[in-house]
């Protein structure tokens, strides 16, 4: 069988304790010149009023990555449909993670304040926010960063949830090194390294997480397949 | 832990034979009132033609479903974009397979020529397609079927591919019925339902799929956990 690369993409999501909603939107989607795009939106606050603001947010950024429209636009418009409806008093985290077969790239587009995490032929790497959230200011744009599409590239990004864990109980933030290395490099399924972040950080909130929560993981590998077949799935538990 | 409802979705798509892309798009968003749907389309022939297709009527698809359209409305507006632009000389296939939250329903919106497969409480049914293709008569509307959303229900959608498969050597359509007593009501998981339905569909086409291939099955369960997680993934083979 020839080689081959795999995109593997996985997400884990959690609402924040005792709340039925969860204000973090995650979604999937292809786009229309070739390749995926994940939308994640983190809307301020909790229960529905974050909800609702979160599923407005990823319908409009959804629907223009769903057109066509290049990523660092999709930000930019987005945050320009939140600044004009709501005058800059409410606010929202951006991210997109896009695989673009056409140039062979994996494309990060971010408004946010979290960190990810990054690994690449062994190195691990933090790389911090540099472009705060969309909807306060009048001409916030987002941050991007362009990284080859080649096996071994394994990506985390995450929500506010993950990264503010442990607060309540004045703990530092997560380490996220000592999480790359521990679980990166060894061709774990994104899904894996989607649930064991928020399992970790679930755990600093002693059970009762603190936020809502969302981890999208992406893993690039070498595999073998005759032929090319593509498989999504979701899984949900309503308790 | 308390008894909670598993809602578990699998898709498994590939392309014709020594074709590059596929006519079949299949997208799953989260709803706006509470929910999730899966949109899936078949543009009309192979080849980058049918993907340019399908991947347009699912832009406008998916972008209805994350305004709050009701699925009815998607379908008969999606029909109508179609019909207006390409003037009944195009068609395609549309099938939105929703879980809503807020009616406790699942409800299938089908404008196909493929029958569905479903599974609930032991029976086994075909359901033949009522309504057909979208994009050639004036006024065509899909047929709507709705089903409880309870543990137990099984069903498997899929594209003209799967139901054609076979026809080159003339062999009679796929045994459904055959396929649902084997599978269904073993809690199998969605991923392997739509996996076992493509491999069963390949091996009739001799290993080269004759036609653009997707199959989306829905698997609601009974299941055990101590907090709403939502997990998503999705897996592509580029060879």
């Amino acid at each position: 069988m020839p080689e081959s690369l795999v995109i593997d993409v996985g997400v884990a999501k959690t609402e924040k304790y005792a709340s039925r909603e969860s204000g973090d939107t995650v979604e999937l989607v292809e786009r229309p010149s070739g390749g995926f795009t994940v939308v994640m939106i983190d809307g301020q606050g909790s229960g529905r009023a974050a909800k609702t603001l979160s599923l407005l947010l990823s319908s409009k950024a959804v629907a223009l990555v769903k057109e066509g429209v290049r990523d660092g636009v999709v930000a930019r418009a987005t945050h320009d449909y939140l600044f004009a409806f709501r005058h800059g008093q409410v606010s929202a985290t951006l991210d997109l993670l896009s695989i673009d077969l056409r140039t062979r790239t994996t494309v990060i587009t971010r408004n946010t304040e979290s960190p990810m995490l990054l690994g690449l032929d062994g190195g691990i790497d933090v790389l911090p926010a540099l472009s705060g959230p969309i909807g306060r200011y009048r001409w916030t744009k987002p941050s991007v960063r362009e990284l080859p599409m080649q096996p071994g590239l394994e990506v985390l990004l995450f929500t506010d949830g993950i990264w503010h864990s442990g607060r309540r109980t004045d703990q530092p933030p997560v380490d996220l090194v000592a999480f790359g290395q521990r679980f990166f490099g060894q061709d774990t399924p994104a899904q894996s390294l989607a649930d064991l972040l928020l399992e970790t950080v679930i755990e600093r909130d002693g059970g009762k997480p603190n936020d809502d929560m969302a981890v999208v993981a992406l893993s690039l590998r070498e595999g073998t397949s005759a032929r090319a077949v593509r498989r999504m799935g979701m899984q949900v538990h309503l308790p």
